[in-house]
């Protein structure tokens, strides 16, 4: 046995500053494909942790030890709920220590379950608590409301024993759970019972699983992207086709929102979004359907880009994504599509992440084109 | 420390046999005013183990030593599913091997949550399971719909943490809630998840404590109850004076059931029962407010009888207890009120058990006359 001290090389961790956590508050939210807890919130946090001097680290995914004990962790609930009624902030903490003290081990390194919104943040504000890294990978490498839809979920690992901590103070750990469905059914009914917004730890992987498994350098992406970004925003360029270039997307529509179902249910956000075209697709249709995350994209009723492939519903001006707990009558945005990372294409991933898994069952995945 | 084969002296224990199940489960159904699970279920898997050559074991109250470690254990969910979804017969077992591995303890003695219904089986089965004897007192001394409705609770018993089984395998640990309220709340949200009908171990108590806040000879009174009843039954006597007599209880009415409201709803079985007067009450009206047990019996509109004090309804023939989930249109029902215990009746068990606690703000309790 190693000492936990080797379990990473301090000279490789990438230290976030306050210039990185911008870029990651806007590329994580354009990953976010709607979803993933609103990253501005994510970001004062983050920051405020920065200001008081606590130190955000970043490893490479290639870089953790094959034995280290990581632990993902990531707020659960509703994102319309997460910015009415913000955490506490040491949330994942306390769970962190939960699963600590039940399984009598010593986490090694934070793992992130999504690296789309405020769930790319959520871990670097734990990683600073301890002082422990995050490793440089995610479960999704996007966003998508349920717990079983990670990668590291998909490909075998268990994620019970979990710790579910609340804004209250309250403890729940899921011991053992007989799926990762029944463990999502679980802890989406304790979440909405604790208010909507909670933060729950998996249980630990060893860093050879996430090494083979977490769709890798997510927060190399995110940040890179929303350095993107703010460059076009500065050069007058334009951001969309920045997001394009830089992610291998296509703009698939341009329009105006005009309508909008958005509800509270089960603990999701679930709605319909209807837009009107503008510019380039004036006279054209589109609406997108979302569960916290935009899942079907129809292009004058026709089905053109559907999950796991990446639906973004960015401002048309800025290039930023719009969260759909932020959507709004008469919104100019457009519409991007992004690959899905190669993980969550295989069979195996679709039936946990593609239509079907989300009720769509007359739509057919067909991975996007020029992908 | 003393071993845990001192905690009690087996020549105190007193070990059923099929009578006393027979008597219990008539005693139990009386005592859980509609509710704590169908009675006849919970004997149906007291006998099985019986059969199968286990020991039902039962230790006086003041038996048990200061230092034991007690577990209370119970059905949690609502009657209604509970007879239509059997348990698989181990969870209980399951929720005390979960808090003893979780806590690094050994548990010495089994304690009732609530003698009323099949939640007066549920412990004698874990502690068949288990080979440790269910001590003779209860929480409740009757059957109440929530979980911090018990006397250990509202004296001061921190019930998390807590374990929760289901039919399925899954093992939910409540590590720590901000107050029995919220142990409730979260526990209801996650059986509900698990389909309704679920059993749940809570926190361990020292013999000291629940000697001092158990409703004393609970298993005493309810099978004594149950063999008054039979004894009626087969000398052609009255059964409801029998019941009357010997728990100093008051028949309050007579009638007939003429409509029937009953949904499920939180995790509860909610509704009313209506009844038309029959014999001494031809032309009166009554009716009943449930929440998986009987609340409030209102006669003529006026209310007559409130929780924390028993409200039973009878098979006017049998004598023996129709639970809220097998009332029926046309039901012939006498309802009778028992004196609730001296703990449920302080200011503090008002504030949990009384009819505030249900909602009811227009109802003010009086303890039932002649008690």
């Amino acid at each position: 046995m190693i000492s936990p001290k080797d379990y990473f090389d301090p000279k490789d961790l990438w230290i976030f500053d306050h210039d990185d956590l911008l870029s990651l508050e806007i590329g994580a939210g354009i990953l976010g494909t709607g979803g993933g807890g609103n990253p501005y919130i994510g970001k004062l946090r983050a920051r405020q942790l920065l200001d008081e001097g606590y130190t955000l680290s970043v490893l490479p995914h290639q870089k953790i030890h094959d034995d280290a004990l990581c632990v993902s962790v990531g707020g659960i609930g509703a994102p319309v709920v997460g910015v009415e009624r913000l955490r506490e902030g040491r949330e994942g903490l306390r769970c962190i220590r939960a699963l600590e003290a039940h399984l009598d081990v010593t986490v090694d390194a934070i793992a992130c379950e999504e690296i789309g919104g405020s769930n790319s943040m959520e871990p670097l504000v734990v990683a600073a608590l301890t002082g422990l890294p995050v490793i440089d990978c995610d479960g999704m490498g996007r966003a998508f409301p349920e717990m079983q839809m990670t990668t590291f979920s998909i490909y075998g690992h268990s994620s019970t024993p979990s710790a579910m901590c609340d804004v209250h103070g309250n403890v729940v750990l899921f011991q053992h759970a007989v799926s990762e469905l029944w463990h999502e059914r679980m802890a989406r009914a304790c979440v909405v019972a604790q208010g909507g917004a909670s933060t729950l730890a998996s249980a630990p992987m060893t860093g050879a699983f996430v090494k083979q498994f977490g769709i890798p350098n997510s927060y190399t992406q995110a940040v890179s992207l929303g350095q993107a970004v703010r460059q076009a925003q500065k050069n007058h360029d334009d951001p969309i086709e920045a997001i394009c270039k830089k992610e291998n997307g296509k703009k698939l529509f341009t329009g105006k929102i005009s309508d909008l179902k958005r509800h509270l249910r089960g603990g999701f956000v679930r709605g319909e979004v209807q837009l009107v075209g503008i510019d380039a697709h004036h006279g054209e249709t589109g609406s997108v359907l979302i569960q916290n995350e935009n899942l079907v994209f129809f292009h004058d009723g026709e089905m053109e880009c559907c999950v796991p492939d990446l639906i973004l519903v960015l401002d048309v001006d800025s290039g930023e994504a719009i969260t759909t707990e932020m959507l709004r009558y008469g919104q100019r945005v457009a519409i991007v599509a992004l690959p899905c990372h190669g993980l969550l294409r295989s069979r195996e991933a679709l039936d946990v992440v593609g239509p079907k898994a989300f009720g769509l069952d007359g739509v057919v995945y067909t991975p996007m084109k020029g992908s």
